[in-house]
């Protein structure tokens, strides 16, 4: 069972009201553990952090020359995105490269993640469709994985299908790690999603920032990923997002990718290093305090980068009537 | 800092994703201890939880003879209501007897915590108005006790205010504890809300289930404000709402109310006891959970009132389409 320790307080008036534990693992490719907390040892689902690979696997089957992906094809496909009318217009297009209809994604249908897009989708008297699914960009790719296989688009979201049979293929190879029946889980979308430890994950991260310890195939994808991922931070979350703002202020230096229940990946090029964290209760608002805390204790993230991403290192706490009465911060010390 | 033990999972296939840590203490009147789970000498928000003690004050103001308030005033006066219609209404009877106006409720508008019920607002393009608050009860007996001691609306969420020293007053009686400016916070619906140990929370909701240790004009109040969520446990929190089903299967002899950030308090009148939890990283999902475990502990629910509950025992995690794909609910062994 994972175990973490106390690391994020979430504030009211002058007390602490409540307390994340966070389990993390920083290692270099080569597998030296950098920083451990908590269990590392312990599987924990990577969730929406394993896209990029996922994102790898498309790329490495050669989709991304036969369809002539660029890198908003590739940052959306690797997104958790906000469902905004940029991210909507992008899968839409990722689509018709691969010659693929929105019908065609089974990801299913949610309101956008970002509440400006859902209200403005509401105000026209709009139902949000598969597009906005906040995964749809990968659901996308997985098709055109299926195009370059020759594998029915049917039942692409199951753990036998060779779409995800070739996914994780490449997470095993990229993760060294082996995901019988029961490491696996169902996403959000209908997808698997496997568990692995931090510490492999870690690795994992720290091989998508070096690409060593990889074949030449995986390692072209990978870099392929990283540098979209990159290049189009946007793309891969949207605005007020912890990773696009953690993507622009790390200087083409670091990419990053949060999964659903507190997970939160980077991958950091100048110190060969992969950092994972989990927040153990799988609380959101965790997760960027965290990371950044960890990432400055790394040495990742200057002050004045830290500094930049002050408001997803300090949220504030807000009552109805819109006034600050907390915050939820790394607790002091850490 | 508040500390707890792992005591709610949370899985996805055939594996734990998440734990929830729980600190929890059960108590009698008199302060005997019967159970302890974490620190339960460490101060916490009670948050929505104390509001039966709000509205006990606001009647031991005489504010329910002087209105002729009946059992479902005290019991939205005492609630997190879902904002479905019946509460708006419950409210704004309860403003007109009191010669009050929806415009004179500080509380903020918020969209009805009952999805149903929010989805219907919206569709009739209307907007939530502060009646649709989950705390508008409360604040509309606020405006009662105002009444009662010719204070004014004006101010009436400050600290310094006549209605909220009334209240504090009341609740440092009945815990035993002080609340000075060190020990408050801001609610979300904007009025004071005080912290105090579990120990001494757990022994207040003993003294709501048995009146003992109080004096006579706090002992009728708690009487009536219990009697009245007991009578009307849908206006206390409203359809698929734990509270309400937990008061409907108790048969009488449970008084209950959650708070926000992970807070659980049941007053236990066949053992004169009161139990309250707090789920450390304030998560609302694994409050449900725990209290049914610790409560079948206690012996104050048996196996079939355990089983009428179970969709509040173990709750289904489902993915975008619907599917169950991992549930929430107590580690095996607690």
């Amino acid at each position: 069972m994972i175990e973490g320790v106390p690391f994020v307080a979430v504030t009211r008036g002058e007390r602490i009201e409540s307390v994340h534990a966070v389990a993390a693992c920083a290692a270099t490719a080569g597998g030296e553990t950098l920083l451990a907390l908590g269990a590392i040892d312990e599987p924990v689902f990577l969730r929406s952090a394993a896209k990029p690979f996922i994102a790898a696997a498309v790329v490495r089957a050669g989709a991304a020359e036969r369809f002539g992906f660029d890198d908003r094809d590739l940052a959306v496909m690797s997104a958790s995105h906000n469902g905004e009318p940029e991210h909507v217009a992008a899968v839409a297009a990722l689509l018709e490269k691969i010659g693929a209809q929105p019908a065609d994604l089974q990801c299913g249908a949610h309101a956008p993640s970002y509440e400006p897009a859902a209200a403005a989708l509401a105000a026209r008297g709009e139902a949000p469709t598969s597009l906005h699914n906040n995964c749809s960009g990968k659901h996308a790719g997985i098709l055109a994985l299926c195009k370059m296989q020759g594998s029915p688009f049917t039942g692409y979201r199951e753990a036998g299908h060779p779409a995800q049979r070739a996914i994780l293929e490449l997470c095993e190879r990229v993760s060294d790690d082996r995901f019988p029946a029961g490491r696996l889980g169902i996403d959000g979308c209908g997808i698997p999603v496997y568990a692995t430890s931090l510490r492999n994950a870690a690795r994992s991260f720290a091989r998508f920032a070096t690409l060593a310890g990889l074949d030449a195939g995986d390692a072209e994808a990978l870099a392929r990923v990283r540098a979209a991922m990159i290049a189009e931070p946007f793309y891969v979350g949207g605005s007020a997002r912890f990773d696009t703002d953690l993507m622009r202020v790390g200087n083409g230096r670091i990419a990053a990718k949060a999964g659903a229940e507190g997970v939160h990946a980077t991958a950091l090029l100048d110190a060969g290093a992969g950092l994972v964290l989990k927040v153990v209760d799988g609380t959101r608002r965790a997760a960027p305090p965290a990371a950044i805390a960890l990432l400055t204790q790394l040495g990742a993230l200057d002050a004045m980068q830290a500094a930049a991403l002050g408001a997803h290192a300090c949220v504030a706490v807000k009552n109805v009537a819109g006034t600050t009465v907390g915050e939820v911060r790394a607790l002091s010390g850490n």
